[in-house]
C-alpha cells in the first residue's frame, strides 16, 4: 500500500523527461499543454488552486482530501491505522470492529496526527544556492542546512499554525519554499473493519484486481474545539469513476529515484535493498510469530506487522526492477546519453563532468560508513527508545540557534515533534521489550560483539536482559512526565535519572560523530554534485520536466484503464459482488460480519475498486482521484505489482494506480454501516447514485 | 560455520588459475611442485593416500577424519548436532548437557548419519562426453543423467556398501568417478555442551579470534555391530599446531563459484542472494520467536535455527563480496581476458565463443522460471512434508530404469534415501505445523492467491489450518509404517490413504513439469555451454588449475598465520584462558558449568583455536588439519568473515580457516570431561602433551 514512512523516503537529486501519462508534477509547473494535447482538457488556474487547497498531507506519511466544508477529511484506513490502534483498548478493538462516531460529539482525537494544507509556493533557489556557492563539499551540508532553516523561520514568523519547508526539487536544481497551514486537532470519524479495509491481506497487497474498502474519515478541528470551516473541499461526484475517464491524482508521493546516477542505483540494488530485505524479512517472521503469543499481543502489533509487510513487498518490487538486466541497462543508457551531451560541450564538460565522480565517491564512502551509521544513528528500538532519543537530542538541540540544529529539531518541525513526544498513545511493555531486544541484537550484530559501544552499552548483559531492564525501569511511559520534560527543556531533561535516557545518552556522542561524518562526507558532497547534475540536465533537456518525488504535493494525470498481464486482459473495475466471490471465511479473505449481513441489501454491481494509469508512488495513499470537474471519483490506496519499479521508471503499459470507487464508499456507508450523517455530509444534495453505474 | 547443506551447494562449471595458497585440489591433481616451491616439502604418494583414506565425508554435508584404528571419527559438534538433537528427549537434552559414552556399550546410533571413505578415482570424461556429443541443449540433461547413472551402477555392482558417484569437475571439463566405502552404522561417542561448542553463538560465528570447542566424536560400526577396524587413521600430533606450521586441510568443500560467467554472477548478486537473505531473515525472526514458546519448543528447533543463522551469515558474506564494485570488476575482467583469448583464435572463437551467450540465455530462462520452480519443485515444509514427497516420488521413480530416474533416486543414492525415509528420529507436531504453515504461506506468496495450484491445494483453507490438518492427520510419523512403505514400494505407497501423501500428490504433476522445463531449458543448456567454456579454459590456461568445489574430497595447503584487520594485527592463536575472559554468564557468551568448575585444573596457556590461510569453504566443517608428518593438529570448524567472499575468489591476505587446536581437545577431554578412555584411544602412547606449548 502506498503510504510513506521514512523508510521509503529517498534522498532528494534532477528531473526526467516526461512522456505518456508519466509524471508527478508540481503545482507551479503543471504540464498544461501536454494534458490538453492528450485529453483535450486544460484545467484553469482556479481549478488547480481548488484541488490543491482541497488536498491535505498527513505529516506522518500519507495523503488525504477535504470532502466537506465542515473539515471532513477522507483518507485510507491504513493511513489512520495507527490512530485507530492507539484509540483501541483490550475491551474495544476498533481495528477489528471498525469505528463510527454516531454524532459529532463521538469523534475522538488522534494522539499523533497532523495535517498540512499547502497554501503557498515561493521560489527560493537563488537564496539557497547563493549561500552554498563557495562551500567545500564537506561543509556543504552544514551551510545549506543553516540557510534553509533561516528561510523557514522567516516564513513561519514564529507561528505554530504555519509550517514552512524548503523543498529540494530536481535534486538541487530548484529550491521552493512550501508554506502550509498546520492542523493538529484531528479526530477520528469513521473506519470500517480492518478485514474489509485490507481484504486479501498481504497476499493481495500491491495486486489488482482488488476488493478493498481501504478508507477512513477524520475531521479537522480548530483551536476552539469545533469543526474547522474549510474554504475548499472536493465535491463528491455522482456516479463515481467510469472507464476511460480522465483522472487526476492530487497527493504527496514520498520519493522516487528516477534521476539517480548509476553509482547510486548500484548502491540501491546491491547494498541498500538486499539489506532491507533481510531486516524486514526478519521482522516479518518475528512479528508473525509474536502475534501468536495471544490476542492482546496481536492487537498491539498489527499495524507494525502491516507496515513491515507492506515495506517488504514494496522494496522487493524495487529490488526486482533494478535486478532486471534490461531495466537497469535502460537506466544506464539514460545517464550515458546525458554524459555524452555534457562531454560534447567543453564548458559543460568542465562544469558538470566531474559531478558524476563526485556522486560515486560519496556513494563509496556511504558503503564504508553504513554499518556504523545504521547501528548508531539510525538505531530504533521501539517507542520508548525513540522517545528517549527524541528527548536527549531535544535537550541539546533546542538550546542551539535554529540554523545550527539537526534538521528534525528546527522550528518548523517542533510542533510535530512535540505532538509525538507528548502523545498519550498507549505503549505496551511486552512489545517494547521484544522490539528493543531485537534491535539490540541487531546492533551487536552490525558492530560486532567487540565494538567499544557494544562493550559499553551491554556490559555483561544479554540484549533481552538489557531491554527488559530499560523498558520496565523507564518513566517515559508517562505522557504527563513527557509533557513536563518537553516544557522544561534541557534543564529538566538533563536532571531526570532514567535508565532509558541513560541508555540513549551512553552512545549519543558516537551516534552524533558518525552522523557528522555521514553528513560531511556522504550527504554534503552528494548534494553538491547532484545540484551540478541537475543544472546540466536543465541545460541539456530544458526545465519542462517534473522533479523526483519529495513527499510534497503533486498532481498526476491519466485515465481509468485496464492492462495486459501474461497475455490476459485485466479489466479496470471490480464490483462489490466480486468481494463475496473471493470470500473464503478465513483471514485475510474473510469478509466482516457487517458485510455478510448486508449482502442482500447491497447492489453487487456497484464498482468497487479501479485502476488508472496515473503515475504515483508510496506517500500517495489517501490521495483523491479527481475528474475534469474537480469532483472526487475515487480514493487511491495502492498500486499494482508492476508499479513497484515506478521508483526508478514509469511503464505506462502496466503501471497502475489502484483506488476505491467513490460510489462504493457511499454504498457501504449507507447500506452496511448506516452512516447516514456522513452520506448526507458528503452528498449534501441528497441525490441518490445512479444504479447500475457504468 | 562450514557445514554444507543443499542450500549452500552450487551448480558445478571450470577451473581457475591458482596462485598463493589458493586452491581446493583434487587428490589426482595435487600441485606437488607449487607446494615444494613454497614450503620445501613434497608429500609422497603414500602420504597422500594415507590422508585421503583417513578422511571421511559425512553424506549430509560435512567432513571428518578417522582418528583411531577402532573407527573413532572426529568431526565438529555442529556436524553431529542433528544426531545429538535426535537422540535427546525432554528428560535428557544432550545438546545442552553434552554426551559422553563412558563405555563402548554406551555409544548410541545416529538415526540418519552416513559416512563415505573415498577409495578410488577413475577418469570417465570420455564416456560421459561421448554420450552427450550430439545432444541438443534441451536434451543434454536427460542424456547426461542417463549416462552417469549407468556408470555409477556399473561401478557399485549392486552393493550397498559401495557408493559410486560421477563428479562433474571444472564445470564439465572433466568427469571423474568417485568410489566410496559407505558406512551407515555410526554411533555417537562424545559431544561437549552446545554452549562451548558454539561459544559466542551467532555474533561470533564466522569471526576470529574464537573460543569454541566445536568438536564431537562418532564411531564407525560394521554389520557385525562391532567397531569397524580401519586400515588408516590420522595420528594425533604431540603439541598441536604451531605458528607458521605448514598445514593441509583434507575435506569436502561444498561448492565454489570461482568460474561462473558474469551472467551467472549477476544472477547470484541480484536475484539469488537477495531472495535468500529475505527468506532466511524471515525464518530467523520466526524461529527466534518460536523458541520463546517454551523450553521444549526451543530444544526442538535449535539445530534448525543454527542452520538458518549460519546460512544467513554465509550468504550475506557472499552477497556483500559480489556487491563490492572492485571485487566484481575483477571477476568481470577475468572473463573478459578469457574471451579475448578465445576471440583471438578463429577456431576457438567458433567453437567456444557462443557458449557465453548460451549460459546467459539459460540464466535468463532461470530468472523467468524461478518463482514456480522454487514454490513447487523446491517446496519444503518440514520433515513430514519432506518424507511424503520422498515416498510419492520414490513410488514412481523406483519403477523406472536407473538411467531414467531423477538423480536423487538412482541406485547409488538409494541407501542414503532409505536411511532418511525410515529414520526413527523424533518428529515434533508443533514444529511441523509451524514449518508447514510457514511454507504454505510462502507458496501462496510466490504463486499468488489466484494460481491454480494454490486454489487447488488450499481450497477455502488458511495455510495454518491446512498445515494443522495435514500434520495431525498423517501416519507418516510412524517409522515402522515408513519402513513398510519403503519395502513395499509403489504398490504399498499408492495404496495408502494419507492426507500428507495426498497433499504432495495434489501438485506433484505441476512440480514435475516445472522441473522438466528447468532441466531442459536451464540446466541442460547451461551444462552444455559450461562444458565448452571449460574446454576453452583448458586450452587457454592449461590443465594445472583446480576445479570449483563439488562436495568431494579435496586437499588445500597453507600455514598457520595471522592477518591484519582495520590496521591491527590479529594473532593466529587464542588460549583456553581467553574463553574465561570472554565469559559473561549470558548466552551465547556463557561457559558451561563443567568449564567453570574445571577452571583451576586447566592449563590456560593451551592454545584453543587457530587460523590458517588454507583455502576452504562450507562443507569443510570437520576436516582435519594435518601437518607435514600426516598428523592431526587441528579440526576445521569455520572461516573468518573475510573468507565468505571465498565462494567467488580467494584473498590470501585475509581469508582464514579457523580450527580447534588438537591440544585443546585433549586438555578438555582429559581435565573437563574425564574422558580418559578417549584420550587413551587418541594417544595410545600415553605421552602427555608438552606444557606451555608454543
Amino acid at each position: 500500500m502506498r503510504s510513506s514512512r521514512p523508510l521509503l523516503l529517498c534522498v532528494a537529486l534532477v528531473g526526467a523527461v516526461a512522456f505518456a501519462d508519466e509524471g508527478m508534477w508540481t503545482f507551479n509547473n503543471f504540464p498544461a499543454a501536454k494534458v490538453k494535447a492528450k485529453y483535450a482538457f486544460e484545467p484553469k488556474q482556479e481549478w488547480l488552486d481548488h484541488v490543491r487547497l482541497s488536498a491535505v498531507r498527513i505529516a506522518g506519511g500519507c495523503s488525504a482530501s477535504i470532502v466537506s466544508p465542515e473539515g471532513l477529511v477522507l483518507t485510507n484506513h491504513h493511513c489512520a491505522h495507527q490512530c485507530i490502534e492507539q484509540l483501541s483498548t483490550q475491551k474495544q478493538d476498533f481495528v477489528k470492529t471498525g469505528f463510527f462516531a454516531k454524532t459529532l460529539a463521538d469523534e475522538v482525537r488522534c494522539p499523533e496526527m497532523e495535517l498540512n494544507q499547502l497554501v503557498e509556493i515561493t521560489d527560493v533557489t537563488k537564496r539557497v544556492q547563493d549561500a552554498t556557492k563557495t562551500a567545500a563539499p564537506d561543509k556543504f551540508n552544514d551551510v545549506q542546512k543553516g540557510a534553509i532553516a533561516k528561510i523557514e523561520q522567516d516564513c513561519a514568523g514564529g507561528s505554530d499554525d504555519v509550517r514552512c519547508e524548503v523543498v529540494t526539487l530536481y535534486r538541487g536544481g530548484r529550491y521552493d519554499l512550501y508554506k502550509y497551514r498546520r492542523f493538529q486537532d484531528i479526530r477520528l470519524v469513521f473506519a470500517p473493519e480492518f478485514s474489509i479495509a485490507f481484504f486479501g491481506g498481504d497476499p493481495d497487497n500491491f495486486m489488482f484486481p482488488r476488493y478493498d474498502l481501504d478508507m477512513s474519515m477524520v475531521r479537522i478541528y480548530g483551536k476552539d474545539g469545533k469543526p474547522m470551516k474549510m474554504d475548499h473541499n472536493l465535491k463528491w461526484s455522482q456516479g463515481g469513476a467510469k472507464d476511460n475517464d480522465v483522472t487526476f491524482v492530487v497527493g504527496n508521493p514520498g520519493g522516487t529515484s528516477r534521476t539517480l546516477t548509476v553509482a547510486q542505483l548500484e548502491m540501491d540494488r546491491d547494498v541498500r535493498w538486499p539489506q532491507y530485505l533481510e531486516r524486514l524479512g526478519e521482522l516479518r517472521g518475528w512479528l508473525t510469530e509474536y502475534q501468536r503469543r495471544g490476542p492482546e499481543q496481536k492487537r498491539h502489533s498489527t499495524s507494525e506487522l502491516f507496515y513491515v509487510e507492506n515495506s517488504l513487498k514494496a522494496i522487493k518490487g524495487r529490488q526486482e526492477a533494478l535486478a532486471d538486466p534490461a531495466f537497469f541497462a535502460a537506466l544506464v543508457k539514460n545517464e550515458q546519453e546525458l554524459r555524452k551531451k555534457i562531454d560534447g560541450k567543453p564548458a559543460w564538460k568542465k562544469a558538470y563532468g566531474p559531478a558524476f565522480d563526485g556522486v560515486a565517491a560519496a556513494v563509496a564512502r556511504a558503503r564504508q560508513l553504513r554499518r556504523e551509521y545504521n547501528a548508531l544513528e539510525n538505531f530504533s528500538g521501539g517507542e520508548l527508545a525513540g522517545l528517549a532519543r527524541g528527548f536527549v537530542r531535544y535537550a541539546d538541540e533546542s538550546t542551539k540557534p535554529n540554523e545550527q540544529r539537526f534538521k528534525e529539531f528546527t522550528d518548523s518541525r517542533l510542533p510535530q515533534l512535540k505532538q509525538h513526544l507528548t502523545s498519550a498513545a498507549p505503549i505496551y511493555d511486552e512489545l517494547e521489550i521484544a522490539m528493543l531486544g531485537w534491535s539490540l541484537t541487531r546492533m551487536r550484530e552490525e558492530l560486532t560483539a567487540d565494538h567499544p559501544v557494544v562493550q559499553k552499552v551491554f556490559g555483561q548483559k544479554s540484549p533481552e536482559e538489557l531491554a527488559r531492564e530499560l523498558v520496565t525501569g523507564t518513566r517515559l511511559k508517562d505522557p504527563k512526565l513527557r509533557a513536563e520534560l518537553f516544557a522544561g527543556g534541557k534543564a529538566k531533561i538533563d536532571a531526570l535519572k532514567d535508565p532509558m535516557l541513560e541508555f540513549v545518552r551512553s552512545f549519543d556522542a558516537e551516534a552524533r560523530a558518525v552522523r557528522k561524518t555521514w553528513e560531511d562526507e556522504v550527504e554534503g558532497p552528494q548534494k553538491k554534485a547532484s545540484e551540478l547534475i541537475a543544472k546540466a540536465r536543465f541545460e541539456a533537456y530544458g526545465t519542462s520536466a517534473y522533479p523526483d518525488a519529495t513527499f510534497t504535493l503533486r498532481i498526476s494525470y491519466g485515465q481509468v484503464k485496464g492492462y495486459q498481464e501474461n497475455g490476459k486482459e485485466v479489466k479496470p473495475f471490480t464490483t462489490l459482488a466480486g468481494a463475496f466471490t473471493r470470500h473464503t471465511g478465513r483471514d485475510p479473505f474473510a469478509l466482516p460480519k457487517s458485510w455478510l449481513d448486508a449482502k442482500s441489501k447491497l447492489n453487487g454491481e456497484v464498482k468497487f475498486d479501479f485502476a488508472t494509469d496515473n503515475d504515483i508512488i508510496g506517500g500517495n495513499s489517501g490521495s483523491p482521484v479527481v475528474n475534469k470537474d474537480g469532483e472526487l471519483v475515487g480514493l487511491v490506496f495502492d498500486g499494482n505489482i508492476q508499479s513497484l519499479g515506478g521508483d526508478y521508471g514509469f511503464d505506462e503499459a502496466v503501471n497502475r494506480t489502484v483506488a476505491v470507487n467513490s460510489e462504493a464508499i457511499i454504498e457501504a456507508l449507507d447500506k452496511i454501516y448506516g452512516a447516514k450523517r456522513l452520506v448526507d455530509e458528503l452528498r449534501p444534495t441528497g441525490a441518490a447514485p445512479k444504479t447500475g453505474q457504468p
